[in-house]
């Protein structure tokens, strides 16, 4: 429950990737293979509707279902005694040509769907708040800063506009990575399904709300590690932000500060103190994923038509990715809408510089900063979901013209 | 609860590395350094009795905390907060002197033990049972192979063998590795603790069960890379061990075969089949841990006092190499006990590779298989706590001169 | 130069990696620049020439570079300084406004660039010997193996499809991946190009050949992380392809071999032992370049301006990915160029299973494995540079409506 | 050579683990085994003579070498072949009884102690510098930091101290890293050594210098893991160190500097900037190790009697970590040797923390620090190979009652 991972304690990627979301995953799975087939005639309707209610109202200790896991490897195979136990009449139409990890792939798809669907406003609410210190903070001098060290002159938002660009990378690479369904049968041949197998594949899809995929995926794992991939781009853009953060709010340099919370950023022995705790949290997440990603990347490595464990390696890494991803989102979503920016703090560091620079012959400007901080923006507002919400028809986002 | 990790599901170290072991262990910290102060004189008697009692007796629900964690960054913060108000007469003697990263470590050390005592008794009955395979099948001749392919004669009981003395490596390398109390205060000063600062270690490591530091390790993470490199080798030794049972086992080779038990190995789409299902579990563990570890060998870089997030990020992967090197000895301590060997299919496979090799101008024998054998035996016996229980006097693990 | 890693030893993408390679990169990168401000009058063409003959003639030595590169932490300062002096009259125009950092990462791009443009024509024959394997077997009937077992039947050209499908994913990534110029002087501001900042951007691309970046990416490494998830790509989907071959080598399995050539495969111990080296090099890549990947994935953790660390981190990571992706692919190449398959022995194992099959009500067929290879092959044909080349007008790849 | 690593371009461990210092390594190591075998009187003393000699002159092109190794998958088959055809009379007694593995993994253990015996100085003078660093500013006080803020007081010669105790467990991990001769022949069981098998080990390790195995440990890889986790431990060490001063250089920190040397620390872009770039190198390779000692602790799963691909994936990954860490250990030597430290500007910053601490009740002391410290130091000294130098008769290092 998140007690060794304060940033997605409570999230919402929490609820979504908890055991009863998989076992929920699983068997919404089950019901929607048993409707596609349905709408094939290959089991009859009042098959498929119940076992989709069955699937509804079926309540599963995830507990006892992890123990009696063990048995196959997986959570599957129990999964489908309880399910054909809650249908006797039409048992013999659960699952049918199916082999596991069908279930627990497209499972996986699907918790990650729904977890995509709850980080990505995360994800909205950042990019506006950023753009927003962007767009404010267009004429905030400050010192730019290199290998550790003041360099020449920048604005602070130019650095937000960095933030921003690396948090649009990340939000539309998730957007777009494909979720599709798996279905290959024992040995992905989709023996199971005789004339009607290829013309399962888009009616599962639309069934679970996935995509449809090319080709059975069992041994194929691009869905797996571009979703992981796409992750570690969450990670990494907050990451990044949360780190300028936590150097920006050292006592010394003072230019940032966390949005104030009544009992946020306490210490146990300190009580003078603020620890910028949202940018800690951040930032142990971006800390973890990388190595987790590895995980998923090796198991690409898949042997035969289905590997004798780096299939099940794969699991709980891309579980932790999820809920770390999803939680450094949310977390920094709230960080980015409360950041305090001093630009006095900024203007006295910066002078100091300055006055260095000019004993090396005078400071630089700030270039083309300001051009640069339109051009994040210009992206930012294109992509916007529902466009910029203040419509002066500069049609960056495309849709005066559809007016 | 392990859904997605079957090779911990249920197992002992699920049980002691779960959000109630932690909270349980931070709890038991607190308590012990009341007591290890009021040996010292520094709080009275009763405060320290009183606040045991209260840390015995406390029910903390652990999602509650995690939540709470959010504030701080660390449970440590709303623990204290429960448990000085479960002492309203002793609150000021509770966590006095201590910083929160003081518990939160020392509590993992204290999980680590206690996952560490139930861990070894699985590796002892694992390292029996390799050493029976190795000592029964000396004289079993195998095919040994190397580069996936078959190369020259070996016997079944050397590869045991060399399964036992990585096995042997590993239960070293755990058992030997330090598990110390911490505790420096707010910056590693141990300024809270005036002139009994240096006499406080060893006794806050004896009411703990712990070991003493010799300085506070707050940033200097030996300990705890110590031992996710001793989980590593747990995974690693057992990984070989599983991945060579599932080649063994392979339909085309036939030379081993897990335990069967009523269920166990079943598949969703084939009843005809059974799969090494505990290889896979165990396997799936060593394709894991190695990623886990690199993200706690990386937070070594700990930054001034404290790090902000690199000691964060080390707790979820601490835990989850417990949990997998435990579920990964026990599952593999049930494999080796069942291990079944067809010698007869060893017999068979050699056959052809001796047919190879008798065109190439014969066969090599299998040297000093047996007297290589012989020490990996002998080096079980003088290490296996208790002794070989069958003393015939060899003298191997001094216990006879003892006598 | 491989003496380790030979899967890459004396390849294409070896060249283009090589410190050599390097060193040109950075060289072309300053004289691009150098152009490219020139054609917006920043600099004298006469200076943009000098500096572009000069970047071409100049001979220096890695070895030299490499220790000076210590003074300032990269190779760019003591290359600048090296560059300066061989245009004396033109001095002052070379690396004007740019940093360090601007070279180096346009200099990685470009090595990437040229690394791709050697590699992606071995992706090309491998996608194409694998369409080839899997036309060529459609009907020919295997063992699907799961979890380390037979399973059901299936058909060698499905599996082969499958390997195709993975390469294409690999190849289609690789090729897509953006690989930008990087310009934006001492603070990412651009503060050394005046008013033309921004114009500057298009025609360093186009002077370098390589993408125009929407901003400058110092500190947002997308391109960086892109990339490197693309080459991981091509390990993980080669190293598939070779696992599977390692195993179906196997001598007990004997339904692959890899081509025979003189000397390959040989063994210093064995002489009577062919061991199926393409795929153990290619494995070998495949084994190494998630946690590669790792280390790129983290350093998007790039603080304020410029990281201390984090950017050096990356270049030897990334360089070792191109070299052993390259490596994977040009073998990879030669390896399903020449794959032998045994139909025989296939079929021999198979009817073992069929056998087992039997006992338990029967085998199933293989189901719509034609179909799915069709899929796969379409796709294949459908991006094929330069199309299938024996057209019949199938309009897949768009070609016959273009005619 | 070095350029895209400048931690260690040109420094020690570069030069003993270079291409030729391996093909030295895999020479030394069959005239080493030619050696053992005469004193066993399986081969004449001549032939050992022959073939010592022969491998002390032999001069082989490593990119040759590379290129041939592409046959074997490894670079030992094809030197067998030049070292047997430079001893035509002695050619059958060259690599007798061994594999490829001895030898290439006897040749990674003395590349390993080669490079071990030029980093341990490096340490130890990193070690001395920073025990006079701990003992000169014993009394220097500075603002403790944790969380990235300012928290309590403490004493420079504390954090040095931290820093020397974190090396110290380095070096010690380091120097008691078991590094063995291997020795198995084709399968492991040193079939063409007969009766003299086991005797041959210890001999075969007096011969090399190297350490006896109890074993062969072709697929026992704790001494390639072990190795590993203690290279990780010097770049975590060294890494701590090189990112305290990274921060502590910080322009608005300014406590600590570099050791100024012409030309050093300078930016291409920026005349009037010293960067840290000692601690930048040192820090590039703390965030590179712990990535490559993930692929060496997965290499431990190695199947059946020599892995196909898990061994080979070990080689490169072992070097880099051998080359980052001494390249990390003679950097951080240059670097606390000639560390500045500003006790003024710690004064200053702590004023302003003492003035925040004192509306909160007021400051706390700096405790056990000055304790703290001493029992560092006598670490150092108990462990200094040679003692402290200045023997007062402490008794820490035992010399003492020695005398």
């Amino acid at each position: 429950m998140g007690l060794l991972s304060p940033v997605r304690a409570g999230g919402a990627a929490e609820a979504t990737t908890g055991d009863a979301a998989w076992v929920r995953a699983m068997l919404d799975a089950e019901a929607a293979l048993a409707r596609a087939q349905s709408r094939l005639g290959e089991i009859p309707g009042d098959a498929a509707r119940a076992v989709t209610a069955a699937a509804r109202d079926l309540r599963i200790d995830p507990s006892d279902l992890a123990l009696r896991a063990r048995d196959a490897g997986n959570p599957v195979v129990p999964l489908i005694a309880r399910l054909r136990g809650a249908v006797p009449g039409a048992a013999g139409h659960v699952h049918r040509g199916a082999t596991s990890q069908d279930i627990l792939d497209t499972a996986a798809m699907l918790v990650a769907a729904r977890t995509r669907a709850v980080v990505l406003p995360f994800l909205g609410r950042l990019l506006d708040a950023l753009a927003g210190l962007a767009d404010a903070h267009r004429d905030t001098p400050m010192a730019g800063r290199t290998l550790g060290r003041q360099a020449v002159p920048t604005v602070f938002g130019l650095r937000a506009a960095g933030w921003l660009t690396g948090c649009l990378d990340a939000r539309d690479r998730l957007a777009a990575a494909p979720l599709p369904v798996q279905l290959g049968g024992a040995a992905g041949t989709m023996a199971g399904y005789g004339e009607h197998a290829l013309a399962l594949l888009p009616l599962f899809a639309e069934e679970t709300g996935l995509d449809e995929p090319e080709l059975p995926w069992h041994t194929v794992r691009t869905p797996v590690t571009g979703l992981a991939s796409a992750l570690a781009g969450v990670t990494g853009a907050t990451g990044k932000l949360a780190t300028d953060v936590i150097l920006l709010a050292q006592s010394e340099v003072g230019e940032a500060g966390e949005p104030p919370a009544p009992g946020r950023g306490g210490s146990s022995a300190m009580p003078h103190k603020r620890n910028p705790v949202l940018s800690i949290m951040i930032r142990s997440a971006a800390l973890q994923v990388p190595a987790l990603v590895q995980i998923i990347l090796s198991s690409q490595v898949a042997e035969h038509e289905r590997p004798a464990g780096a299939w099940h390696a794969e699991w709980q890494p891309l579980r932790e990715c999820l809920r770390l991803a999803g939680g450094a989102a949310e977390t920094a979503a709230e960080l980015a809408e409360g950041l305090r920016i001093f630009p006095d703090r900024m203007r006295a560091n910066l002078d100091g510089l300055l006055a260095v620079l000019a004993e090396h012959g005078g400071a630089p400007g700030v270039g083309a900063a300001s051009a640069l901080i339109d051009r994040a923006l210009a992206r930012h507002r294109r992509t916007r979901p529902g466009g910029c919400g203040d419509c002066g028809d500069c049609g960056d986002c495309g849709e005066a013209a559809a007016r």
